[in-house]
């Protein structure tokens, strides 16, 4: 079950209109745990020339689920790095997920990583710095 | 004025759904001068929860002027990796351009680079790294 | 105990002129783990003007955590892209280590994670993408 | 010709005990201009097990050439992200050339680029983010 705080917040991190727009879900979070999850099914808005899903969505993910996972600590983060490694394709039809986690807090930055996945196939492997802005 | 083929050529590269989903449009390419350039005006959808341009615009448009620029020399690659400083926040209605350009042509690996700015003021700063499939 | 094709292939890994030249030591790899670990004291030579561990050296310890994780899976690759985040200083005297694990195996590009601390402390952490030679 | 205070400038940027290390000198850096060159000749000590330039030579080049080019604004940085793209080894014996540039100046957070070369060939590309702590 979850709590009335916890769905609170994912309330918040779902009111974001550019992942409204790309049907993003933020599915997972959980107070105080630097853990975040994202879902998105591939349509076809979501693709690229070459009939796959674009980078841009999985970039996308990738920010969004750190960037939650940083709210989860009850801190607020603007992304000033973000690094993407594509390693296979996302296809059509298929319900992809993004893992986001907080690696280190310091003072004013925070570190992150994301691993974005269907079934048990990687897709892409990130990592972010956020700049804390409260 | 724009010849034949780059006409061609840029019609096929807005052939992109994801960019079209997000009204990003290639304004510029040239044969063999390895540089694109991209358009978006921000919208209502554009945005994040802090009310400025979300970061995945900024990626998507970087990962895109930079593979178009890999088109304009005759080649095709996909994205393996991408690497986003984001500077300074875009906000609603603001008129943005990407300008990429390829760095260096290896036999498989080709690397770039793409500077994201509203009027003279740059917004993010991206490289890449783009596997050749043909 | 470490058999005797481990011990050639740790022996193999030590042969590295810039690794010795920084007195940086691969201490732990296991065959088709995808696994290496490496160690650094922290000496004089390895700092910075502002008096803590150089970047350089945590980039260099990533960099060779990395390939011989790669190499424990019987390839061998050339770093194309390395990234890395810096996320707390190194100290004259302290024992440094790195760890690397490969993420995902394609045919011509692996990607791979290293975590660097010291004690249970996080310094950096690093992605590489990896080209395949052989 | 280099004026006094530049000539201090260069002789305290190359009080830096790991760039000595690795007989890394800086060449070039002029008040207030956000540029800094640096310069290295490839010996064995320097070479990876391929028997060419180790990456992490080239990281250190490109970490130092950006931080030296903050410091021509007056300002002094710790890297907080580095990220390399590896385009191209360097031999034993030829002299290889950073080039460090401040792309976009923030209140906390300092963006740069970095071009290694060998005469006119480019062997990496980077990129750094600097934490200002002064």
């Amino acid at each position: 079950m979850i709590d009335i705080e916890t769905k609170q917040m994912m309330e918040f991190a779902n009111n974001n209109p550019f992942a409204r727009a790309l049907d993003i879900e933020v599915t997972h979070m959980e107070q105080e745990s630097g853990r975040a999850a994202l879902e998105v099914t591939v349509t076809a808005k979501h693709l690229n020339p070459h009939g796959t899903l674009h980078g841009g969505v999985l970039s996308t993910m990738a920010d969004i689920a750190m960037g939650v996972a940083v709210r989860t600590l009850g801190r607020v983060g603007v992304t000033v790095n973000l690094n993407m490694n594509f390693l296979a394709p996302g296809n059509l039809g298929e319900k992809i997920i993004a893992q986001g986690v907080v690696v280190h807090q310091g003072n004013t930055l925070l570190s992150t990583e994301c691993t974005i996945t269907r079934e048990d196939h990687i897709l892409a492997q990130a990592t972010g710095l956020f700049f804390v802005i409260k």
